[in-house]
């Protein structure tokens, strides 16, 4: 009864609800659906609100929703009728050891209330993803500013913050959702109880501030720390400019790892003598985030005799951690040379060639999961009426006939193409 | 046999092992604790590898260590000697119906390898943490310029690449590990079968810069995005300065934001014109973003006549997506005044003032949970051996005298107390 490798997906069985848009809550359910879960997504007929959310395709179809949709199933329901709420508020609550299992970001949609949906199945598992912990909508983008990031993210004498360009905070609001998930189906799997579970974007981010130790040092110290530009905070790393002008950065935590980047650089002597100069050990990772502007202007020269590629194969084999910088467009090209790992994939979408995109980073007994494409908008709703909550051919025709299922139009989720990004 | 109010926490009886240092493993670690799981951390004797790491506070001790390890017990074993490691081995496959669950990022320990471990428990959930999926070594600032997000944090005249100071692809490893080891759970509570779950931080980086279809868009338009200094790309979001000299940053990805926005600042006209003029309709979100330098331009005095606590006031109860950029000193400030919300805490830690730190952001029935402090660096070696190993006192006294238990020194795990902050 234990097979030493299994051979189902790890969530194979479980029927997983979501209604929601942009990146946490679609992130949640793609991901509960690449560990094997059948996951539907419930969006208003008229179309998903991120539907066309940037970036494009050249056809104007919305490669955003692609890449955060895959292997999800799509229904379209009419929910500003009741008739159309009662089939969401259904679908939720629809029976079955592996279903009752619900993630929303809705905001003043009473069919989706978790009181209501807990009084016709008393073992929900809700996840209900908010803005802020007391209902206030809240975006990534919005968010980020509150928490210090973009203050902490430039040079000492530039003025004005920078926003960094990843939602973050939404990431890991959508990865903690099914941390929470799952926890809940846990307890319930032991004493059958239903989850109450709530969880707002502002909150992940004041969280993981806080849990960095960021806000305790401010109060510590009695001022914040220092803005250091390129510099990482506590240890060395710092981006150095290579002699084909692309740029590396060389981190150095551990004792080790600086040990090695000396080595490397065949600096040893000269930062012997820099030690006893100034009386400092530079084995401690304080002490060479103290002295990081010597540091980097010792190490400089190396890096500038030297290409990326140089950098790279000279030090390979040690503990220097060394990236290079690359755009997205040099991450393709790296990818379609098959230099990438396998967790980039291409998986094809409806009515064009495949798109560039990934799998699951969780590998189970070494392998990657297979990858689906998201599916057409609205493209499975008759299936979920009639699969899930059993509804008849005729029932089925007259909903989709009175335009309360089905998406509308029929066959795009996009309505208006647009032009390139310009 | 199902409580409307579970009285449990969702993983009480649980029992997680983890062998990880930095940030993913321990907040895996902690986040687990905080769901009601037990969750022991193995360092070596002589110290946790990230037992030092900044910011500290000013005797020098760790407040990273300090937020990352809250409630999870700290077991110190000298994993060099063939002992400790057996005690090491014993603690991970211990048996127990909701033991054999172990999250590690160890690189080379045999005691570890998943093989071994499955042969002593084969039902053992592994969650095996590394940096690259070839089983190299990387830390989140050396991964994250190689999937483009410093080239694409900055304005489009900056030649070098900024980083961001978030370790986002530590903090989204962390968390997707625990999904992964709570779906291996749920498997093996459904055909009692282990699970060997590998995760890369740098597929983890890779995965998401896909998902966001920032890969997909590059090779469709054949370049890759413009960098947009602090603008947010696809919709309009930037930051603007107020009569105080604060920013605020303003987000309208909605339509509805959109419309709120431009209602509040008064600017309806203004856009009624330029739209006819320029023959676009900035109800469109893409357009938005074309036109984000225009529009920029017309709302800029609004803001920059008012405070930023005015315009917090203008904008609150609108759809307007508006947050105020804050130094940590000021959200800690925020905090104190009783303005944050309830996920920040102030938690005690052994022989300094309660420091300020977080729960779990994931409300359970409406409530955070509680929150211990970090334990003092192996502060729970002999209750482990005791009460997980079911050792007598006498081979307890013998390893712990014998130095293969216990910390060294006991009873700190900071070697040497370091000045303040630079």
């Amino acid at each position: 009864m234990r097979p030493p490798t299994p051979t189902t997906a790890p969530l194979a069985g479980l029927r997983v609800v979501e209604a929601t848009s942009f990146v946490a809550g679609p992130l949640a359910g793609m991901t509960l659906a690449q560990m094997g879960a059948s996951v539907l997504r419930i969006d208003p007929v008229e179309g998903a609100v991120d539907g066309g959310r940037w970036p494009l395709d050249r056809s104007g179809r919305s490669l955003f929703w692609a890449g955060l949709n895959k292997g999800v199933r799509s229904v379209a329901l009419d929910l500003r009728h009741a008739e159309g709420q009662e089939l969401a508020t259904a679908l939720v609550t629809a029976p079955g050891d592996g279903a009752g299992l619900f993630v929303d970001n809705t905001i003043g949609r009473p069919y989706f209330d978790h009181d209501l949906l807990r009084s016709r199945r008393d073992d929900l598992v809700h996840v209900h993803i908010q803005g802020y912990a007391d209902g206030r909508a809240a975006m990534d983008y919005a968010v980020n500013p509150r928490y210090g990031v973009p203050m902490l993210t430039r040079h000492a004498d530039l003025d004005r913050p920078v926003n960094h360009v990843l939602p973050a905070w939404d990431i890991a609001t959508g990865l903690l959702a099914i941390s929470g998930l799952l926890a809940g189906l846990h307890r319930r799997a032991t004493d059958g109880s239903g989850s109450r579970i709530d969880l707002a974007l502002a909150d992940v981010a004041a969280a993981h501030v806080a849990h960095l130790g960021w806000l305790a040092e401010t109060e510590e110290h009695g001022h914040d720390r220092p803005r250091l530009g390129n510099h990482m905070y506590g240890a060395f790393g710092v981006d150095f400019r290579c002699s084909d002008a692309r740029r590396v950065i060389a981190v150095a935590i551990t004792r080790q790892q600086w040990r090695d980047l000396v080595r490397v650089t065949g600096t040893e002597e000269v930062f012997k003598v820099l030690e006893t100069a100034h009386d400092v050990d530079l084995d401690e990772e304080g002490a060479r985030f103290e002295y990081r502007a010597l540091i980097e202007a010792v190490l400089a020269p190396w890096f500038a005799r030297r290409t990326a590629a140089e950098v790279l194969r000279a030090t390979a084999g040690t503990r220097v951690m060394v990236g290079e910088y690359r755009t997205p467009r040099e991450v393709v090209e790296a990818y379609r040379r098959g230099e990438e790992s396998a967790v980039l994939v291409d998986a094809t979408a409806e009515g064009r060639p495949p798109m560039v995109t990934a799998t699951s980073p969780l590998r189970w007994d070494g392998r990657y999961p297979e990858t689906s494409a998201a599916p057409r908008f609205g493209a499975d709703t008759e299936w979920a009426l009639s699969g899930v909550l059993g509804l008849s051919d005729r029932e089925i025709g007259s909903l989709v006939g009175r335009g309360l299922a089905g998406p509308h139009p029929p066959t795009t989720y996009h309505p208006t193409a647009r032009r390139s990004v310009s």
